[in-house]
């Protein structure tokens, strides 16, 4: 990668001052319409003082609900709250991808200016309190009775969940891997649909760099991760792995101590064995890469030091937004298995193990979505594998506090100097 | 009131049986274009395969989001999610004015069959989870930055969310009572609505009898309220009195002790007679008469006495779901209430006490809402402070504890008998 | 089952008015200190004016964190919320069993009092709602940091969570069965216990008859799933499986219709036969028996039966409550398996894939224990697939209705008379 | 104040390096126990195994739970929720008073080192997660009947939620100020507690400073707030009140634009007025004391400014935290102000308008607390009153970029330069 070391050290360009209107990735097929002719009518409108159904388009909007049972002839009032639901999550899918077109176009910078920092965090937060209410929001459902839900099931036929193209848009733009997925009925997630603006957006989807890859060179960009002069050896890195080795050291003499009864000590050696690989599994960048062919990992083994980093030094001032970005990133993993999970346990109750129209149950193939093989950052749950405890954690020389301390920013004139100094000079993590 | 006596004690007529496809009132203006021809079309396209798309009509509800700031020409990211939270809230609006309105058409019926209360029962526990919902919601408006907010706000005025057309209707459907409405700057809220379709559905809110009516109707019918041949004292009430009498007689003599030092005695016998004034503001109809004049109580006090019976023996079979209709009813008001509270606290967060366009503070009026004035069921929430003592309550005679636990329902073709002997004969409450 | 047929047709009997102090099953070896005789003391204190603190014994309760990382040297403030969120666990735990024990003393009697059902289901919507407060809770540990937890979690060697004797007690209390419990390094769960209290408790835990097992007879007893004098043709199953096969004909030969190009009919006839199969492995009762042996399944065929028909017929007064029932069973479980899923997704961010002390993953464990072999009610979410469309769905006779109508229970005198006719003359399910 | 100005702008000391053992303030009577001769025992024990059930002194805590029906004779079983939820608060309230101790330890220096704001705004986040809990769990004690809470009320008399020595030290300790509490039967909340220790405790968390106070010490030293030199007239607010003027002046001029109809000129100069009387208010420092006085704002001059700023500049990374932390600090205040509504609620339904056993009301004392009166940072709320669009907020200059994007901190032996810097040199707010 071209990127400069360092969240922001690239030399200050008029593009690092980032057009928040044009940020944005386009976001759906649906979108586009927005952008047609009418709206110049309605700002007319507007001045001429537009009201809140106007605004909200409610008229429109208020008009979508068609019971499929009431043109049937007979209407099934659960049929109701399960349009009205459904549409209220797509609005709210509309919105998420909204936000996180968002922060990907941030982050879709090498240059990330770290006074966007908070939009990065407000954007995911926003995103994670959304996904809270949307597994609550299952429960509504809940309230359908099996019974009635059987009544108006017929009329939807084929139509499915699997046919949204948001949900599928919003997992490829947060980097679900297509060869992860599972399969219904033996046919690719796209098999579904079929007009071609719908295709295309799927496509982009899976070009485009998912939020999974762009935080992958945000991490990788983390500053001190390499000594001055990107020497490896003054960096974190070189500092972690003595830690590393002073810390299984000492484990391994508690193991061996001929104090200790021979079972237990086979016992301890056999744990110091264990932890000693565990260790080597993320020192050892073939290893890390092993492990990534067989997709039990994700990230790049440098994105993961930087990860690793952050969580050992999240007090640094440049590292606790950083650090709340991990969390969330974790949260909104937590949160879509939640809603998968509130999911497959409705869909239990409301069909059993029915089988679906393609002939294999619809309940099996969502309970196996509920997964690891789901969750896109994945990687960071486990980052604490990899803690060491306190007294062993390498204290930082002033100069690695400093840069800690000191966030780039493209406003600042003086900014490049202080950031040129980064690269040239040193953060030697040890206190010299 | 023409109606007999008990839930369902009348003879049985076609008429009870429900058709569930037409209990419900009409909803509101919006609902109208439902009914229109398009759907005739719409219905054949299903046959050929409807998509779950077209089944939602994605199209036309994801292209309902048109921000007023992009239009301004300088897109403010944050009025994406002001848009797309409103119309989730008027969506769910419509579901919960849909559902209200099968219950009042449940109830809308002098006789309301037995086998219809689970409905009843369902439609409130359902609004509650929507309800829980939405107060939740209002939290992901918080992410809202101030200062971004300001920016976009402008090009709203003058459309405010007093002009929400659903939100005044669902308030007289469940009978906030007009003449407690408090005004916004002096104005009617009806006068903030133009088009005479908004205003007809918003006239006939008003005078269709509201859920608040609809259920003090059905209170008042509570079947053991009076005793066989309607005699009124052998019914409940009657009995109550009796209890009541009592237990007033134990607390004074208990007061008037002559070993309390007077000081104490003094003051047990102040208590005595706040409590003998409470219990009598129940107990006789003009006191309570007199508070419904003041608005400090709103339900007719036959309605009263059946609510207290309940409260009583809700162990009955036959109490146990009118109990839940109760605690479900007392909910949509806690709901609404903290709904309206957490809209107050995010105007305050976002507004400050900024001035309104009419030139006084919105938070302060909706603040002003924030009241018992707009509880509707806060009868309900004082019944408690007549409770008895267990050991003062009057036993169940085995006629009524036969009564409490044979419903009515007109599948029964002996129901009539049944019920007509709970007219005919006898239900003292007293164990004879 | 010597238990006479139908929720109470039991002679009336002394034993049936149960003495709410009586019904508990004893909670737990904690709770024997409790009848103690300091108690006697206390009492005359509370006469003299007991305070808040004294009452809810504050000075007791909040001496009891004792963080071990301040005994070592060094107070870890992540410590004091590690100890008292597992308290405020272990209190609420107290409470569950204290209200599963009341549950299950109430069905705990060959005759069920239908005065009593809304214990049942109160008793049971508190259990639920005490552990969606549970489930939420956990998101409170998140905010530990996992390198503070790793501070102080080597003070906890050996203390481990697998400990909590409480958390067991509940799992066998509702029914968790031991031939299907995971082992945890290859241990027997008991292993860990050592106080013969402990080991008494847990025994006895497992010999009660659990939630699972009560609900199960109580299932079994439900009012109208045989005919007059038992007769099983008159019964629901009887006319159930009727219908079964007439919905079944007509899938067959709509799959058949020579109309259907050969490849749909093909999937259609093959269709068919899958629904025919599930079918016929509820009707054959020797199918169902087969699965219960392969334990994918757990409920007596009678019990399923009973289930099945309060599934179609809960809009009748006396299925009502019922229906809640197995609504909140199927909610415990649930949230108890969401509980188990934020422990484990907790556990994760605090010690990724870190060895427990015993050699073998916690993690693991843990999310192995995130499956369907924990939940107690499984059968009652595969109910729906046992559906059949409405029109199918067998009327109830006048006869049945009356006995789905009239609830029996020990305070009516007549009430036997009645609960006699229903053994004795007649409850044909179908109008005649 | 002898602080220098700056968040840190202190000459490192040693004391500012903050030794987590003890920064606490104790927290409570309760705690004294804590420290006593028994743990040393304990250790010992631990040493050789201690287990899940001894580590969190289950025998202990679980045999806390002492219901009084039972003493008296007959057992009510709401009575063992009623204990243990009540204690689950006092668990939860000694938690959150542990943690705002440990927050206004760190802020209870006048410099505050920037690596321990992550600590602030985590302690923070957690108390705000912990009162999400509480106000939920109200909803748990809504299960209790009524009817059964009069059974075992009479037995607490006169224990009294008042009575809690926790709740009130919270208060103190947040900074509700004793003159705007509201009285209870014209009695001083320290009435109702007798042992010295507990008004010893109270004594203390009156007079030692509140999170209020220490907040508002905190937002003087706002960085940036005054010029170099600490010269006014270069620093924000200088900047700020030049900025209103504009704003004002146009607002003005377009109310006075010729063009509008007379009665919208007059409306809109009459909004002007308001407006501009409402931005005096904030910058005549008078003013702002004045409505000091009348308690209807708190916070000093010199803390709104900081405030202010923060709002206004968020983004810059010395603030990003500081925001996070104002909008936990109102958090704080919602919630408290939720838990008590749910509260009053609670009461209602369970007691009614009863008598409390002093003579008066406590529903009507507890809704009187409900109030703004009890908003400890009420002020901030209100901030969002004098924000200004845009276009109008001083631009910073970079050499107050660098200001704001330069933490300080103990560790960095730079710091000191680069602080003095601050001080010396000049951190004008416009580009020049």
């Amino acid at each position: 990668m071209a990127c400069p070391y360092g969240y922001g050290a690239a030399e200050p360009t008029t593009t690092s001052v980032i057009d928040e209107s044009k940020v944005q990735f386009e976001t759906s097929a649906h979108e586009e319409d927005h952008a047609n002719g009418q709206e110049g009518v309605n700002k007319v409108e507007l001045k001429m003082g537009e009201t809140y159904g106007d605004y909200l388009q409610l008229g429109k909007l208020l008009s979508c609900q068609r019971l499929q049972s009431t043109e049937g002839g007979h209407t099934v009032n659960d049929e109701h709250l399960f349009i009205v639901i459904h549409q209220a999550y797509e609005l709210w899918f509309k919105q998420i991808i909204f936000d996180i077109d968002i922060v990907r176009g941030l982050l879709n910078n090498c240059v990330v200016d770290e006074t966007k920092t908070l939009r990065i965090v407000s954007g995911l937060e926003r995103t994670v309190r959304i996904l809270k209410l949307l597994a609550d929001q299952m429960h509504i459902l809940e309230t359908m009775s099996p019974l009635d839900f059987v009544e108006f099931r017929k009329f939807l036929t084929p139509a499915s969940g699997f046919q949204s193209l948001q949900f599928r848009l919003l997992e490829n733009k947060l980097g679900v891997l297509p060869e992860r997925r599972i399969r219904y009925n033996a046919q690719h997630y796209k098999k579904v649909f079929e007009h071609s603006a719908e295709l295309d957006a799927l496509e982009k989807s899976e070009t485009e760099p998912s939020l999974l890859r762009l935080m992958e060179s945000w991490l990788e960009r983390t500053p001190g991760l390499k000594g001055p002069n990107g020497k490896e050896e003054e960096g974190f890195w070189s500092q972690y792995e003595q830690a590393v080795n002073r810390y299984l050291d000492d484990l391994k003499k508690d193991a061996e101590n001929p104090e200790h009864p021979d079972p237990v000590r086979d016992q301890l050696i056999a744990e110091y064995h264990k932890t000693s690989d565990s260790f080597r599994s993320i020192l050892d960048v073939e290893k890390h890469n092993q492990q990534r062919k067989y997709m039990d990992r994700v990230l790049s083994h440098e994105a993961m030091k930087g990860a690793l980093m952050i969580y050992f030094y999240r007090e640094m001032p440049r590292f606790s937004q950083p650090y709340q970005i991990l969390t969330y990133l974790m949260d909104i993993d937590s949160l879509f298995t939640k809603w998968r999970y509130n999911h497959v346990m409705l869909v239990q109750r409301m069909l059993g193990s029915k089988q679906g129209t393609g002939g294999s149950s619809g309940f099996l193939y969502l309970r196996s979505t509920v997964s690891d093989k789901y969750k896109v950052f994945l990687d960071l749950f486990n980052l604490s594998t990899w803690l060491i405890p306190r007294q062993y954690i390498p204290q930082l020389s002033p100069r690695m506090v400093k840069t800690l301390s000191e966030h780039s920013n493209h406003l600042s004139g003086g900014g490049s100097a202080t950031e040129g100094s980064e690269d040239e000079e040193a953060c030697s993590i040890v206190r010299t």
